[in-house]
């Protein structure tokens, strides 16, 4: 099932439709040629499942459609977008691995195919193996200097500063009392905004955007995020949660206003979903 | 403690204690400096705690000791050290990790101070900070093909076929009957060898090295991680474990031939602990 469900359906919503599947074909092929099953199995069949059985993350194609409106092919954004997958994939895994004390998400209903120890262990080998996907690119040779500035990009989101701290205080808001809008306003900021933000901001850059263009798709793709952070059950008991997308969404839109003229339709399609 | 204890006492082996204490110093340093207690100290407080708890690994000081043999200053390696260091140390607290099916290390006495989710999550961190931190240092600014070079070596090392595997068929070996030489050659290979191989090769790559002496010391590494598997407990009840750990200690010096003249006695030191 596609990330890409539009509230309404008209042939924009056709035609974006399709774009976001092909974008999506894109990514999961390129993961499918880069993990394929070999020695050792008992490592790669894991990574095969846990990398196709997490739940899809509208990043990687933002970082996609993201690259491409800053002039760039999607060839160009394709392994940090796989890149990216895989470390959504590990950190969804890791959030729902039965602990002593309990899964980190509460109430997690995750079915487990997997013993314990190969869904910590798994992750620990795909977050390292996405790091060596975009080393080993095509742009590593050629243009060192994005690459590594995608490597550091994703390095912030996915760590202490970014999903980490997401999943952690998204466990102590859990485990407290009432619904505190600037707590939710903040899970949703570093549990899937700065993954988000960080797939807008490397579109941009390996798709050869300006300064000025990678910062504009870094706040788009921190609005969509935190709306998708919602829309995934954070702050779910808020009653101000529409009031709050909507402002979001708000300003998602004003970042895009610089692209005027370009074919804004299909990365703005992101904000028209359930 | 240091990690270096000599068999014998001489006053070469007190030349190169305080060559070891120096390096470890500095890689201390160096990780001190960038791992502050800043906000989110929910995050950089465990980060600091598990970084400087975990066991000391000969990796890191290996590193510096291969980039200074070929001509390299200390300063070159003491980044791709520290990275080296945290991985291990992200490594060696998912294997101490209290799942519901027991922890990975079988046997462990590993003292808890944090709950299970804070050691699910901390190391979650530290690998990524670990590649940050390679993406931030200079060298990433004047030889970014180094650095990059790098991020591919320690990306393989610590993950699915590296790090992950030798922990995984450690476990499948520990709940096995028997001791086959084999397994754990091949855990030993997998767990410390190829981190070691990794920070021998980094060095080398760091310091300017030639191709052939970075394969050089990627093999040394290789034999001295592997060594160090066993000293760290791997096969402890296997009959033939001194034959094999001294059949691996000839290997090792036959690979540092080749930089006779030089500074050998400093690295070749790593093969004369207890």
């Amino acid at each position: 099932r596609s990330f890409y469900r539009p509230i309404v359906s008209t042939s924009m919503e056709q035609q974006n439709k399709s774009y976001w599947a092909a974008v999506e074909t894109q990514i999961d092929s390129h993961l499918k040629k880069s993990i394929t099953i070999r020695p050792p199995t008992s490592v790669f069949e894991p990574m095969h499942h846990l990398t196709f059985s997490a739940s899809k993350s509208t990043a990687p194609p933002l970082c996609i459609a993201a690259c491409e409106l800053v002039g760039g092919s999607p060839d160009d954004a394709v392994t940090a977008a796989s890149a990216i997958h895989l470390m959504h994939a590990a950190a969804f895994t890791h959030q729902h691995l039965p602990l002593t004390d309990g899964p980190m998400q509460v109430g997690s209903t995750v079915e487990h195919v997997m013993k314990p120890n190969i869904e910590l262990l798994t992750p620990d080998g795909m977050v390292p193996f996405g790091f060596e996907l975009l080393g080993l690119s095509e742009q590593a040779q050629n243009n060192s200097d994005r690459i590594l500035r995608v490597i550091i990009e994703i390095s912030r989101a996915v760590g202490s500063q970014g999903i980490v701290d997401g999943m952690y205080q998204e466990l102590v808001y859990a485990k407290g009392e009432g619904e505190d809008e600037q707590m939710v306003e903040y899970v949703c900021e570093k549990k899937e905004g700065e993954l988000h933000a960080c797939a807008g901001a490397c579109g941009a850059i390996l798709g050869g955007g300006s300064e000025e263009e990678i910062e504009k798709l870094r706040k788009y793709g921190l609005y969509v995020g935190m709306i998708q952070g919602m829309v995934n059950g954070v702050g779910k008991k808020l009653g101000s949660r529409l009031e709050i997308a909507n402002k979001w969404r708000g300003l998602a839109i004003k970042e895009l206003e610089a692209f005027h003229g370009r074919n804004v339709h299909q990365i703005s399609s992101l904000l028209e979903m359930d």
